[in-house]
């Protein structure tokens, strides 16, 4: 799409959508041992985003969220909470560096006769309501909006530049996983369908962040009784393959509700 | 203050506000073994609701909200998390009989030049963000706002008829509570500052709904090693008197950093 047209659209859309009011993204996946986030590159600025949007008039936070992921990733279904809205007095596009080439490149692009509109649009101050989501990324097929030039997973632990107050958006989804570990459909949502218990341990030592004792772990985490066991995994020695499991939906759901308790 | 002084007040500040957003708190209590929420009656109406209010221009949404929690209970530098942004397309003051009611009694006091202004202020959706706060009530001084007639906490296995979507954000607050109860400073904000064990229990009992096995949950919660052992709580004999405790906020504050895991 040309950017020209872009703009055009975005200006008659305009008044579709409640001033003031954002929402963003933190979608988490796992891939290669290593926990990632889905980022939007911005064209010809060294400046990335989480996927987010403005708030229809017409629609609740909750489906405006479910719709950017779905368009960035084509699933549906998935696991999306919110985990905090943000307010902070300096969350404008003058904030940092990044956000401001973001702009002046947009601005570009901007027909004279909307400049002013569009600039007061983008110049105002934003309460964001951020969303954690937890995908399983074999299964997602990303796709880019019309500001951006790539969308890829990014591993947490190294970040490219990103705009506003994105970064600290992160850090907070990341604490937000960390200290629920015990209750989020974590495994669900992340693992592909068939695992070892070996996925799952290092899937939550990547998010803790610390080691953890394989026996220990695993006789707690088969205690909850939340798996289904199949086949061993063949790759070397029968006596040393592992069994694969699966997520048994059922008790799974039960136990979120009523949280995986100490008491 | 008069009610009609009150509206030439707001009248004069609404441009202070941001339109469109609001914030209301959910604040648990816990007295005489029952979990209760502090709520605000309207004048003249038998309609109830949360503490709240408008996001000042100059003001984090965070700041507002601890506002609101100081001028109801006298308190700052208590427990407050954001569990929640409403947006719902029907929560305006139209959405329930009590809330007509509320608008049509204020509307009775608003200048005929002033109508149609402050009736487009009160029928905008409010994306409305929620907290929830847990405060020692032995220690609130609680105040109504200029609204209100009353200012109480009511239990919340008895709640009063409330304005637009509160109920659901007292369940959502006690639903986010009750999973949560692990890594929530739950007894330090909630008891008194010397109890014991059974009033721990009980507390936790009042909020997961089930009854606790009294061995194991004292184990437990000691092994967690954030109790400071007191004097013993002298009532009768004394082999049978309890122990009082109190928290170790030094411990406890590394603990909800860390969240209290199952693992």
């Amino acid at each position: 799409m040309e950017a020209k047209n872009l703009t055009e659209d975005f200006i008659k859309n305009i008044k579709n959508y409640i001033p003031g009011i954002s929402l963003d993204c933190v979608i988490f996946g796992y891939r290669n041992g290593v926990l990632h986030v889905l980022l939007l590159k911005y064209r010809n600025v060294d400046a990335w985003s989480l996927p987010g949007g403005f708030l229809p008039r017409d629609k609740e936070m909750d489906d405006a969220a479910n719709k950017v992921l779905f368009k960035r990733t084509g699933l549906t279904d998935i696991f999306l909470t919110q985990f905090n809205t943000f307010s902070s007095l300096n969350r404008g596009w003058d904030s940092s560096e990044q956000s401001k080439l973001v702009i002046k490149n947009l601005q570009t692009n901007w027909p004279k006769a909307h400049q002013k509109k569009l600039k007061a649009w983008f110049h105002q101050r934003f309460i964001s309501t951020a969303y954690l989501s937890l995908i399983q990324t074999e299964k997602a097929t990303l796709t880019m909006d019309d500001l951006s030039e790539c969308c890829e997973w990014k591993p947490i632990a190294d970040l490219p530049k990103l705009v506003l107050d994105h970064k600290l958006m992160i850090e907070m989804a990341l604490k937000y996983l960390k200290v629920r570990i015990n209750y989020l459909p974590i495994g669900k949502s992340l693992l592909p369908d068939k695992f070892t218990m070996l996925d799952v341990q290092t899937l939550y030592e990547s998010i803790i962040q610390k080691q953890l004792d394989r026996g220990n772990f695993q006789r707690k985490m088969l205690k909850l009784g939340i798996f289904n066991r199949h086949e061993k995994l063949m790759t070397g020695a029968s006596n040393k393959a592992p069994f694969l499991y699966s997520i048994n939906h059922e008790v799974y759901s039960r136990l979120l509700e009523e949280g995986i308790g100490y008491f």
